[in-house]
């Protein structure tokens, strides 16, 4: 059976960037490795649009996210945590093991935090020296307006950091400008590898955090990655055969262009949204983001048969996490997927709600899609 | 060039092992996944030789390294570490980064230590709670006697750790048996695969250390593991594709016997050091492990010359790090390596002295190594 992959990561990787990984091995304290690795640290440089340091990390996104904890603080710092799904949860998690105390916004599932709430929350403790935000939650499908939080961390003087594991490359994300310092993702997502590579990117202002940063650290020691990647190489032994595949990922990603990524993200997302809207369903998310829709089940729909119903036609969507456990569904936008498997996702959701027993006129949803994309 | 790995890590991988690497991603929420990765789990039990855990993670060795720390000892606890070489003295500096304070065992680079040794640093301190070795030290090609000191840190209730990065599945090494209590490994030595993957086996009696450990962490908790592998999954997303190669090339080295992969490594770095000795060069370690085989060169031969004469004949072997720079190369015996592989090694380091000026009769080497071959 032909399969789909529509889940938030992993995702769909291009048939020349699998066939990367089968190449032979090769040796990474070369001349060759390093002119391979000075390649992709310039071409990730232009996909997270920093001119600070993108940091390769052999990890998932959680040590990525670790990695911005240990380094931007210092014991006896706090930290301010936007909880408003799975994701932003596991930002309190890490600070906490570490002992930092934490002032969480609790943000309603599928919500965008605000930036009022973020400055009440910063001055609420002068120890706050850091605020951790998501900035597409995978789990609810709500996108966080990066650039008005950034307004109010700059202005506070305090550090912001985001996970972007999902978003990056998806959605406009100016780290520089919007004074993001460090964004957080992962490979397995608008990367189009698949997982096993950790990034974070750092700022020229976080530097002040991380030389008085004085929590535990080894791995995670940004210090450590800063020292090498000048000479174009890595502290402990890099997955090589993902850095290949990256760097040629990285050229379909830069070749089609950023902005027309992002572009094409919308306008697929769009048209599932409209597809869905026609048979009357609802978007879960208030702020929603086009990494994934997040699509509400009426109460009649087992979530659960329906994620089956999908998968047995070869299309993998995501259901619901933790308090959304089968009521939505979630259809990625991301990775290497383009207009048309949108349509592929709404005609298998159709046959699949069929089966289901929700009723509404066959075609719908397609129709409405094709009036988005064609526009 | 047709190009061949001797350097002990990155090494050559099977050909339907890179092919495995390039099929389509797959997802790891799904129960084709956890019947995968159960099938993993049972194999890794095998070469490891434990009825413990064996724990995979999206890191590096050092990664596995730094979870053994950070899951054995707790606040205050002191540590006894082996620093006979540059994994060594990674051990102690992973400790001192957590604040434990450490007795380091300062062994003459090329042995390896003894029981007395690791016996007398136990009794120094009653705060000793674990012993940190490296089985197999890369840097030197040193190998240490895991069974002896084994009974040592049994008699005096600490745990025992070992860094098996390069050694496990090349040397004997009996964890249940011997009282070693974690054993850390990485994918992209014996096992066959590319780096991306570190692992760690957990005896049942280590389960006493981990659960009064307090040092911080979140990432390496290998709780959070401990719960996910009951279910045949992982606490955050797997690398897959270096898992499914991992099956793969677990069957392998399942199929050709832990026991036969132990003695055809020892044939072959038999030959090796015979064919090296037959033109009137020396080991460098006393206690020699048969992972590698470090040639110490005479003073009239350039080290640095010496590997780039190798390189440009596609024999990619290592040269000596730190104190041992320009003094050594090192040729490794693990990896997709068979007995024949070492004529290469011999022959292009024939042709290599000969280049840097070092005399002696060509082909002697040759003949010494396939008398031991043929044995």
């Amino acid at each position: 059976m032909k399969t789909r992959l529509f889940s938030p990561g992993p995702v769909m990787v291009p048939e020349n960037v699998l066939l990367k990984m089968a190449e032979p091995v090769f040796h990474h304290r070369t001349p060759e490795y390093e002119l391979l690795f000075a390649e992709v640290n310039d071409k990730l440089k232009k996909l997270f649009l920093t001119e600070g340091d993108v940091f390769t990390l052999a990890s998932s996104g959680t040590g990525a996210m670790e990695t911005a904890v240990v380094n931007v603080l210092a014991k006896g710092d706090k930290a301010v945590t936007v909880r408003g799904g799975k994701f932003g949860e596991r930002w309190d998690d890490i600070c906490k093991a570490y002992g930092i105390d934490t002032i969480p916004i609790d943000v309603e599932w599928g919500y965008a935090v605000t930036p009022d709430q973020v400055k009440a929350a910063i001055e609420s403790d002068s120890a706050v020296k850091a605020v951790f935000t998501t900035q597409s939650e995978t789990s609810t499908g709500a996108l966080t307006d990066l650039e008005a939080i950034g307004k109010v961390t700059r202005a506070a003087g305090v550090a912001l950091v985001t996970d972007a594991v999902s978003g990056l490359g998806a959605h406009e994300l100016r780290p520089d400008d919007w004074g993001v310092d460090m964004v957080v993702s992962g490979s397995q997502k608008t990367m189009m590898l698949p997982p096993g590579l950790g990034f974070i990117s750092v700022s020229r202002d976080s530097w002040k955090w991380i030389e008085r940063s004085d929590l535990p650290k080894y791995y995670w020691d940004i210090k450590k990655y800063k020292k090498s990647i000048e000479k174009n190489q890595n502290p402990f032994t890099p997955p090589v055969t993902l850095i290949k595949a990256l760097n040629a990922s990285l050229d379909i990603i830069l070749g089609e262009g950023l902005e027309n990524i992002w572009k094409r993200t919308e306008k697929t997302a769009e048209a599932m949204r409209a597809g869905v809207r026609a048979i009357g369903l609802d978007i879960f998310p208030k702020d929603y983001s086009n990494v994934l829709t997040a699509v509400l089940l009426p109460s009649t729909v087992d979530g659960g048969a329906l994620v089956k119903a999908l998968k047995k036609r070869g299309i993998f969507p995501a259901g619901g996490q933790e308090k959304l456990k089968g009521r939505i569904i979630r259809v990625a936008h991301i990775g290497y997927l383009d207009e048309f498997d949108v349509l592929s996702a709404l005609s298998a959701l159709e046959m699949a709600l069929k089966e289901v027993g929700y009723s509404f006129a066959m075609g719908t949803s397609l129709a409405a899609a094709q009036e988005k994309l064609a526009e």
